[in-house]
């Protein structure tokens, strides 16, 4: 079959690879109908993770079910079903806790399962996929082709946009900051305005997004950055600051956004992959009480509560694709949203 | 009168300094029934925080209220009273949010309030109270002396260690670590106890306060530290990690301590002052879902609720308190503390 293949810097191929085999009995083999390109597969793209020997790329994928294990009970050949951007049986203590990012026997697509047994990325055309009966979530029947989009997003960016909100544990009636304007920061403006939030304020500087986020929810738009986007928060929101801040990019600098914008007591709910690791600083959490929660979104704990409403229109986060390619052109895909010309770009095989 | 005044590094004397007077209409003079030495005074006896001039010192006291401004209305000459280690209107936004440390009104002992008039520290005979009507909270009725050093802990540590548990969010049923054995460490095992903590593990080396911490809920003790530490949290909690951590200390060790403590979704309530401001890891946070949230403690939010069980003797927080000491011998008191021959000392003016 043909998969994504990245070799380093810039370099990303369509190459053939081995057909995927079931192993371990509880494995399923699906034909992805539909994948992406997520923000953190850039930092490979651009070198900012190094790639030392080529690689298996892709983490976000729907597709059908054509091979399952024996133990696989929970999936069934000719399923449509969303994967998260992780396997895990969901059965542990950890995904019973719903943290199955945590799974005592998860692991990550591109990268080999508990067993030893590889799982293949998910920008190709197929994936093995480990733990079917925890991994894979079944639609209830064959989705119309529109839905795919939004399908496609509960296996990471709405689920994750929706954890920014749970951790913050953002309240019906409240004030939400949403830092951040790529994928997972308008799914978190879905998830807040979801949630009951009464103000939903997006800090974006592009046209383009700023209107899919008041289509999303957003009842304001700060373009300011750094201290005049705090100042201009703070001018919003009586001088205080917000309720709750969800982070949605990662770096120092939209870190210190976030936790500046929240009021004394106010929680920051973040889902920005910490690029480089910068530390939080205490002192301005310990002197207002602002707290910190969140971390990878374990979106497989999402699915249920979420799909519904996919499937009913009610939320629409399939928006956030504005480029639709064939996974032949898997490179411009990465150069599209590279350069910033797409805010998401969605793949067919 | 007199009142305590340190110097410098390990220079605590009592002073004769001019009496109290009211001042801004809203205030009281309260004479001082109780006060005590705070865990965080002992930075500047120990010289971490210079003293660059001699200043007042002390912000935990209860007493009688003496005088009143022509504006204050809740509380009267004849009440006993206890204030928090803070004053605050207990009006504008952020005391109504439930963070009355961030009042747009309010100061500290021993500095000058809002209007510029002095505000004396705690360690003394007196001390005028701006903001009385929202800082200082009236007994029922004057309280059995023997319930004094119980009241006196709502000006500070219990209040501190209840913040904890609230900040973390200890539900009924949990398993909770607290890393501290000092008298706010005590007191958050109070607090989770009272919370309806199922499993309540104090870590802490010291016997005298392992059989405290044993009498006010805890459950288990935990004598090792660092990776030891770790070790045997995740061998009494099936390998996970507990539900929540109260961090009572403040330093970079008790931190790490108490992330590495918490399972994953876990959350971390801290209030331990942080010495010198240690970053906080994000990437063991994020990695995890391992939240963070706490701060200064608003004692002044919890006085109504935690009050009523302090009088009916529920609790008895004041049990932190294992040597008292006249005023005059204050700076007797700082070295008990700092030498650890003493958990918490208090003063009788």
């Amino acid at each position: 079959m043909r998969a994504t293949v990245i070799h380093g810097e810039r370099d990303i191929r369509i190459e053939e690879v081995p057909d995927p085999v079931l192993s371990t009995g509880g494995d399923a083999i699906v034909r992805v109908v539909a994948a992406c390109v997520c923000g953190s597969d850039l930092w490979g793209y651009r070198g900012i993770t190094p790639t030392p020997e080529p690689k298996r790329i892709g983490h976000e994928f729907v597709g059908i079910v054509e091979e399952v294990g024996p133990d696989v009970t929970a999936v069934k050949v000719g399923d449509f079903v969303i994967a998260p951007f992780y396997d895990c049986d969901f059965t542990c203590i950890n995904c019973r806790n719903g943290v199955s990012t945590s799974c005592l026997h998860g692991g990550w697509w591109g990268g080999t399962d508990e067993f030893g047994a590889f799982a293949d990325g998910a920008q190709g055309e197929r994936v093995r996929v480990p733990h079917a009966n925890g991994t894979l979530v079944a639609t209830p029947s064959m989705p119309d082709a529109a839905l795919v989009p939004s399908l496609l997003t509960l296996a990471d960016v709405m689920g994750t946009g929706h954890h920014a909100a749970v951790s913050a544990g953002v309240t019906p009636g409240s004030t939400v900051v949403v830092v951040g304007d790529g994928a997972v920061g308008l799914c978190a403006v879905i998830a807040a305005a979801r949630l009951g939030a009464a103000r939903v304020i997006a800090m974006s500087r592009h046209p383009q997004r700023q209107a899919l986020a008041r289509e999303f929810g957003a009842t304001d738009i700060v373009e300011e950055r750094g201290d005049e986007g705090v100042t201009r928060i703070q001018e919003l929101t009586g001088g205080i600051g917000a309720d709750y801040v969800l982070e949605c990019v990662g770096t120092k600098e939209s870190m210190d956004q976030a936790i500046r914008s929240a009021r004394p007591g106010g929680m920051v709910g973040y889902v920005g992959v910490p690029n480089g690791g910068p530390e939080l600083p205490v002192r301005p959490l310990f002197n207002r009480n602002v707290g910190v929660n969140g971390g990878v979104a374990p979106v497989r704990n999402y699915i249920e509560e979420l799909l519904p409403e996919v499937l009913a229109g009610v939320i629409e986060p399939g928006r956030v694709f504005d480029l639709e390619l064939p996974l032949a052109d898997v490179a411009e895909a990465y150069a599209a949203m590279d350069e910033r010309r797409a805010i998401k770009v969605l793949l067919r095989p």
